[in-house]
């Protein structure tokens, strides 16, 4: 943070300042002495502080300008410009997420609603190259008269779908006293929008194992985003994903969020973590999803997050983004042509898929 | 809900989305025929289901409308156009919250700090007029760096303050676990903008019996703020209270949030809740929170939260838009001049302010 | 604007960097050398530079910092800390519109419909205490398809009204080539929202002499709305008066626009001009215009302008929004016992407002 | 338009509110009676009416919702679903502008700033497979102290430009004053995005015949901006483009702007217009640019428009975005594999770049 202090500034006040600065934060000050202006540097624990508590100290203070980042575990620059990777044991074998490798897909319903369509969804999206299963069992539902998702019972039936196809499970956190079951079948634990800020929820699951998937909150800024990233990092947890699902801007007539595709180029600038993009959400419309899904992949995304269902017209929620298995068999085959191009593109899925016959 | 149909359908396929509508949501089917168009309005629970999985089930259908507003409890209408008032017992007698009331004072700092300047602080805006002492124990803070509250032990100091001053208290939860410690001291919960879509957490503060104040969203709509209330309502809990203090949008260099304050009439009309406005948050400078405190009661506000703390530039959180316990003064001094020409000011803490020699 | 270099730059890289902005930009160059840092301030023309152009000069450059308001003219700095004042000559005499008078009323139609119309309306609301007849003659539409005004013949009613009522008339330029034909009638020149960066026609109405009202755009940040009024005062123009009218954000349901009223202290520091609030075109609709009003009067607006048509369901524009003639009778009534207190309030227009035997 | 009317509503009344939208909008009515609520159909020239007017006719009115789309000759079903192609003469050819055609490349420098630069820049942005040249003449800027282009002697350096190269010419249109100069230049039209509802100037691009390039306002809504583009067709020319440049969100601190992608499949379903992309004002920094033109074209944009200057760190505007011409190579490198795989990609382009060999 530096300080610049109005021309004809007594010298007297600018010592006053700097012991006041001191004793209060511990700050040292390192004057800077120009011709027309005298810049204050000041050195210490300064992330915590507001620009204005610093101004109120004096009338004589023009301005306080923060000129550094307010995230460090997170930041790239803490690995010192290398990018790092969460590595998901599956039953599969483990999964590797980061710029280095290959997309992943990540696919299926909003909500788990019974044994036969996750499984199934599970076996299709698996099929197609997916290697995590999505599922809510704890949906977070503006309307208290909504349906909540089937709870404990739901994560009983990711297990089923688990072991049915080795698929890693990704599913939402949305409180702690819900984290020992959830752990029991989750891969990665998802925190979602609407708890982004939910600081408490951040620390625990910043003090357990399990990767964490932190979904963008609606408005919630960059540096935001990745300071609630920062508190599961600073908590002791390493291995967190970003997720893009789209904000909330003047314009939801034709799209519920705009999807904002520049977090990957800004992302990549400040960050070491893996990236993730969720059309589905993103845009709210299963016609949308494609165009959506191939934009991210060739801005540079590590992951797609897809909602799959069944029978999406009959979904308990979010039916209108989802996509039906077939349509995301051909979403991945067009994925598969770009992805290999872009050199992020898995050759033994498409083997797979070629099996399934479905291209 | 209501399904205009195209021109043209044939007969039997609107017999057969009527069946569809019947089995899988257990919705009746009233037909309205017209000269160019069929109109299908659908009776029974409509407020869970998407218009868009609606539109899913048939090519034919046009365009899906939403005619009932998604709540219930909290509507206006529930009340039969009648107000509701939250009656909070405090050490000092029951203080009133509603439209038929005089205005309400919250005053007190952001956060507890140490015991001599919450109870020094509660006395002064007590005699100013307040009738509750806010002050956060636990503080939900953007960095895992920043002072995140004293916890628990600030909840004794809050206590200390509550019976030097009778003043009843109003202080954030943010995690499930402090209820129990929490509720001992609050006289009313508070849920911060951050988690107003933390739905565990709302359900829990609706299962129990202390008033809860719900702040809104950085970016909540007027109804996703409703809904939240509702997820109170519906679990128990009638007394709540909706509080304004500021929102997010695409100018933030010279105040923190823009304080919607058209949510007074149009909150009125929508719901039976009392209105409490944040000018303090909702602006982020303590040089506006006067103008905007007189616009919030101009407006119709049935309470007002302010920021006052002992000394703003040592604060350890949000000095910059706290008042002096003197700036509290004066600004009280001028609600009265107004909250009396309007018929929201109580006498007797115009006595009280009298009896202080501070105006 | 400051430019902040990184540790153990080169003397002779900063040396070229200097040399480098004197020989592009003209600017000299301040240097500050701390313990660890190098500032460098810039002298000169720095309103017009972007600080990335700065930035690129040099990969030891780490952050450039503008320190300085783009604005000159308009900032209150610019008359010594004073506000400015419009006096408008009209036929019942001069208005005086800024901080120091009392508060100003403009009243009328969104557009001019007929001669009965606006005459009658005129007269209304001069009996009410207006002291300006607002009516468009040239309206902006976002459909093609819809009524764009009257026009010329539109100008002849308005002159029409002034004629009957001696007030002044403020009506909306939309094309240069229509400058000559409105100022014959107008007194005070109106740019719309929607042309708030036109800047051709900012030119235009900076080189003739009618006062102008500039309406913020829907989206303009203050800065830039200031930096529009700044083209009016640089061509020539000193007269301009701010009206901010409602700005875009996320939740449009109930309001047609976010009145930001905190405008209003946050112009009172940045610039010496005077303010009015639209709270008909702030909020879109009639029955939140009253609350709106008194809350801006509170907060210490210089003027608003209210929407009256005789008729508002059959309005050919902007019904929703406009009061009855009956209902700003009210409104006035309201504002004055409110405008008294605060000591915004003229009383002569008490005297003619009883005189009408409308309150 | 229909109106759902209250249950229990006197039969009368309904003929009353009939017989009212009859006699005052010339709309004739269509009864559909259900069980419990009547709806009435609106038949006639809903499109200019705000749904309030309809509502405030009686109290016994519900509510009133609009059905149809407010534009018409932009839509997708004017053309019975069939997308339309602007074809644009230039020197080199005729350029053929539209979803069946490869993707166009737009490039040039912000402002037109010496002939040596302008013609320089057009022959390498030609070499690299670009078929206009992009260069503003006359600039809007926020400030009046900024740069404002070099007006006329720029159109006759623009002039120069397409001699050398062939290319058309894209340049900003901002005064109807300068129509007549400007048009004996440019090959197509640009409406910039603060005039994209200054519907005079829109009038008149309608007028004429040149082709038009809309940029999106920064709030615009996708009905707003199909409605400014439906002025122009409505006037009578239908070459018109449609550009996004990105939208103004709460956040910019990393992008100047938020470029919305999730418009190319909504505009390819609302509208037959061509589609272009400009992520250098999308983004507002250079090394975003890449990523975001990859997205685009992967999402299916028809055009592309990209910002690019010989020495960036000196150009008079926008330097910060734009691409040097070494770095429009390798752009358009990574775009030529990627528009050859999703089949949007022009051989013949290829084969100049590699004659230049630069690739």
């Amino acid at each position: 943070m530096i300080i610049i202090v109005k021309n004809g500034t007594p010298a007297e006040e600018i010592t006053r300042i700097s012991q006041e600065l001191h004793d209060t934060w511990g700050l040292t000050v390192e004057k800077s002495v120009g011709q027309n202006k005298v810049v204050l540097g000041l050195i210490g624990e300064t992330a915590t502080l507001d620009p204005m508590q610093i101004q109120n100290n004096s009338p004589w203070i023009e301005q306080v300008l923060r000129i550094q980042k307010p995230f460090k575990r997170v930041s790239r620059e803490f690995r010192h410009g290398e990018a790092s990777q969460v590595v998901v044991p599956t039953p599969n074998g483990p999964v590797y997420i980061g710029e280095q490798h290959p997309v992943v897909l990540v696919a299926g319903p909003c909500s788990v609603e019974n044994e036969e369509m996750i499984v199934e969804t599970a076996k299709r999206v698996k099929a197609a190259g997916a290697k995590f299963l999505r599922g809510g069992a704890y949906k977070p539902r503006s309307s208290p008269y909504a349906f909540q998702g089937h709870g404990e019972s739901a994560l009983d039936l990711l297990a089923a779908a688990r072991e049915a196809t080795g698929l890693g499970i990704i599913t939402e956190l949305m409180d702690a006293a819900d984290l020992p079951a959830l752990s029991r079948v989750a891969d990665v634990i998802q925190i979602g929008a609407r708890n982004m800020q939910n600081f408490s929820l951040l620390k625990k699951v910043g003090a357990q194992d399990k990767p964490v998937l932190i979904k963008r909150g609606m408005s919630a800024t960059i540096d935001e985003w990745l300071m609630a990233a920062e508190y599961i990092l600073a908590a002791g947890n390493p291995n967190v994903i970003l997720c893009e699902r789209g904000i909330r801007t003047f314009d939801s007539k034709y799209v519920r969020n705009t999807l904002d595709l520049s977090v990957i180029p800004v992302l990549r600038q400040l960050t070491h973590l893996p990236i993730m993009i969720d059309p589905s959400h993103g845009t709210g419309k299963s016609e949308y999803v494609t165009p959506m899904a191939m934009a991210a992949l060739a801005a540079g995304t590590d992951s797609l997050m897809i909602e799959v269902h069944p029978n999406p017209a009959k979904a308990l929620s979010d039916g209108p983004q989802s996509l039906t298995p077939e349509k995301f068999d051909r979403l991945v085959q067009e994925l598969s042509v770009l992805g290999k191009v872009v050199g992020r593109w898995s050759t033994p899925d498409q083997r797979s898929l070629v099996a399934l016959g479905s291209v």
